[in-house]
């Protein structure tokens, strides 16, 4: 909490205009931007726990007005038809207005509506993960220079709390390690592999047949949600500046019903991971969204369907994990009204919460220095000297070798190998030179083991 | 966040004494006391993260002293040994120190030297589950009446934040029920038996060995810690104000090896549970720690040996879980610091936190209106009618039965039942009509079932 530059200054004005919201009952005025899945179970919400929010706020919440792009659609809840308006530009300008909710996603036009709100000393609750990631320095500056809140528990993981602990609660910790699943669609299509054997593609039909993948899943299956949802959980937990571009990011199209066998048979699952990680040294943090096998053991395997959970490691805390609904209209409103109450007390007592902490500054290490664990599997001739010459390569490029597996025989003989931890950039070079020898026919396979101790 | 009352004068005042914390780098002064397995922690961390608190902060943290019972002791970290004192009451008083950190424990003197404190204008961060439980009125009604924050994040399931996500983040949401494993002692021991066969007796001792439990065990296995606990779990979820004494309590001394077992063949595992649950009308809330049986399939039954964990289930954000280490030094630590650096914020900008929410004002249910399913396992005679006897009892009780399972035959025939819900004092009352039966050679084990759908 620091106090609002010029806080006495300001509250001076706004009492000239009208009353400081919290005295004498004035309500807090909130406008909401954006009526779909989430802004809907907003307005709900904000009706049917009206009485509780005053009680924990000090004052009531009143709705000031929703900016949609139709007036006529049919919305999932009873929204007062004289609140509705098409112009969101003009609701944001509106001095009544003491709170922004931006639930429309996308970089614009939801930047300038909340550049221009925040410029105007309002309040901004988002749940707008891409623009955090692609864009956050803009947003929190402004945020910083007006000394206006800017709160988005809401962005990452629906309804997990999970920002509020990573910057409040484990402020006094330093976080070494994040590993989270951060898109319910992918778990979702993952668990079915794992559960059923389904293909991907057969997987990914029933998670659209069920509404949990959209009709262009690319966001989802490519990892582009997760990438911005890691950016911004990188930031908070590092306290450095990490944009979407930071991050190294490959999807699930490619796992196999054989990836997902081979894994169940060494006591992994695959899920898809986003890992923000410190570097031995401390020095740099490296940022990456792929699938991993995780031992079953480990507390994120037995996240199933489209749950979300986050798993963080810190020096002093030690394993913490945070599970819940990632996505969903009430889940996700449920985090908005979190925060709204949140800036709503801020407002009430005239100061704002912490805000974007980038003071350690460090350095995002490109790939090729992220040191993991990997699970091998090979093609390869069924004659004596294979293994021989298959661990030359590896220890070539320093790459040492932990489990050995040969499966079958002649032309379907298989050789699994899962290393220690070495560089990307190491394994790498180690599967070039793996496909230039003879004896090794494809490199089916290729995937990083995370959770493991100290890998 | 509200303004402290009388804020502007109480710094006006201190600025004459001493500049105002955070002004010209002047350090935020922290008294402590108590240094042992969780203080010398808090010492330690203090310490080697000075740079990261302050740069957090925005002011540096210094350690103005630190209160023990005996000068001379070993301790886990190195103290300066000029700043340790005997004399906590002076120490409290002086002047300089702005937050009180206080990990003795106990009722008294801990009671006293926070009043005094808050009485003088200091934050308090605590870790003290018994004192907040048993008189939380007194301190919470103290850090009211001076504006004083009082933060206690480290006093429940340790290193988990958990406290400040139900009563910021969940803020906007109805919190319905709250299971939780939040003693790591008898989690260690229910899950040797679960995995070892072991009896109690010698998971007990084999907890005490590797020290996850004490020589005098009796405030674990007793479910002691668990209801003080769940007293403050209550208060937070509910806003009521919740004592131990309102906290129904059963231990864990009598599971045997043979309701494990029992347990097992049914894909349920025992645990130790505080659970906090609004009644369905909404009007109370019942409040009680005991084992209970909990499907394979819930994300606690997951949760092995030491480890806590704490489900939440509220009516938008859904089925939500922490999980983390519940005690130790570091982790304890950890949520102390994370505290520290909440109320030192707070204290430069001049403002308290949330304060005590206790509007609601719930009533707190006895335990014969709760309901629940239960797990019955009788001891029978081998012979033609007894079922139909046994179901006629509890029919009476308005008690449902879901599942029967007869298990041997002759001497060794046991009947087990799984109920559907049925209030406490029907299942009682069943279990006494039960005992009454001829047929009915022992009631060899009742156990509540939590964890299912609508349970």
């Amino acid at each position: 909490m620091k106090p609002v530059e010029g806080a006495e200054d300001a509250r001076r004005e706004q009492r000239g205009r009208h009353e400081r919201p919290g005295e004498s009952g004035r309500p807090l005025r909130v406008a909401l931007l954006g009526c779909g899945v989430v802004g809907s179970q907003v307005v709900r919400l904000l009706n049917e726990q009206a009485d509780d929010l005053a009680a924990r706020i000090g004052a009531p919440l009143e709705l000031a007005g929703v900016a949609v792009r139709r007036l006529g659609r049919k919305r999932d809840s009873e929204v007062d038809p004289a609140l509705l308006t098409t112009d969101a530009e003009a609701l944001v300008a509106r001095d009544d207005v003491d709170i922004v909710v931006e639930v429309i996603g996308g970089i614009e036009p939801a930047r300038s509506l909340m550049l221009a709100a925040l410029e105007d000393g309002k309040a901004i609750v988002t749940a707008n993960k891409a623009l955090l990631a692609e864009d956050g320095a803009t947003v929190h500056g402004a945020a910083k220079r007006h000394g206006g809140d800017l709160y988005f528990e809401a962005s990452v993981a629906g309804a997990i709390p999970l920002l509020r602990p990573l910057r409040e609660s484990l402020a006094g910790d330093r976080v070494r390690r994040v590993l989270g699943i951060v898109n319910g669609t992918t778990n979702y299509i993952l668990d079915k592999m794992d559960t059923t054997g389904a293909s991907f593609t057969d997987a990914l039909e029933e998670a659209q047949s069920l509404g949990y993948a959209e009709a262009d899943p690319t966001a989802d299956v490519e990892g582009f949600d997760a990438a911005a949802k890691a950016a911004i959980l990188a930031g908070l937990a590092f306290h450095t500046r990490v944009t979407a571009a930071d991050v190294h990011r490959e999807g699930i199209t490619e796992i196999t019903a054989t990836d997902v066998a081979s894994a169940k048979a060494m006591g992994y699952v695959i899920k898809l991971l986003a890992i923000c990680a410190r570097s031995d040294d401390g020095r740099s943090v490296g940022v990456r969204v792929h699938p991993a096998m995780i031992p079953r053991t480990h507390p994120l395997a037995g996240v199933r369907e489209a749950y979300n959970a986050v798993f963080v490691e810190a020096e002093s805390a030690g394993q913490l994990m945070f599970y819940g609904k990632g996505a969903g209209g009430a889940p996700t409103a449920s985090a908005v009204l979190g925060d709204i109450v949140a800036v709503a007390r801020n407002r009430i007592a005239g100061v704002h919460g912490p805000q974007e902490s980038t003071y350690a500054d460090l350095a995002v290490h490109p790939m090729g220095e992220t040191v993991t664990r990997y699970h091998v599997s090979l093609d390869v001739a069924d004659k004596p000297g294979v293994l021989a010459t298959v661990a030359e390569i590896f220890a070539k490029h320093d790459v040492s070798i932990r489990i050995v597996r040969q499966e079958g025989h002649g032309d379907d003989a298989q050789l699994v190998l899962v290393t220690h931890r070495a560089t990307d950039a190491a394994l790498s070079a180690t599967i070039s030179g793996l496909r230039e020898l003879d004896i090794v026919r494809d490199v089916t396979s290729v995937m990083r083991v995370e959770g493991e101790e100290s890998s």
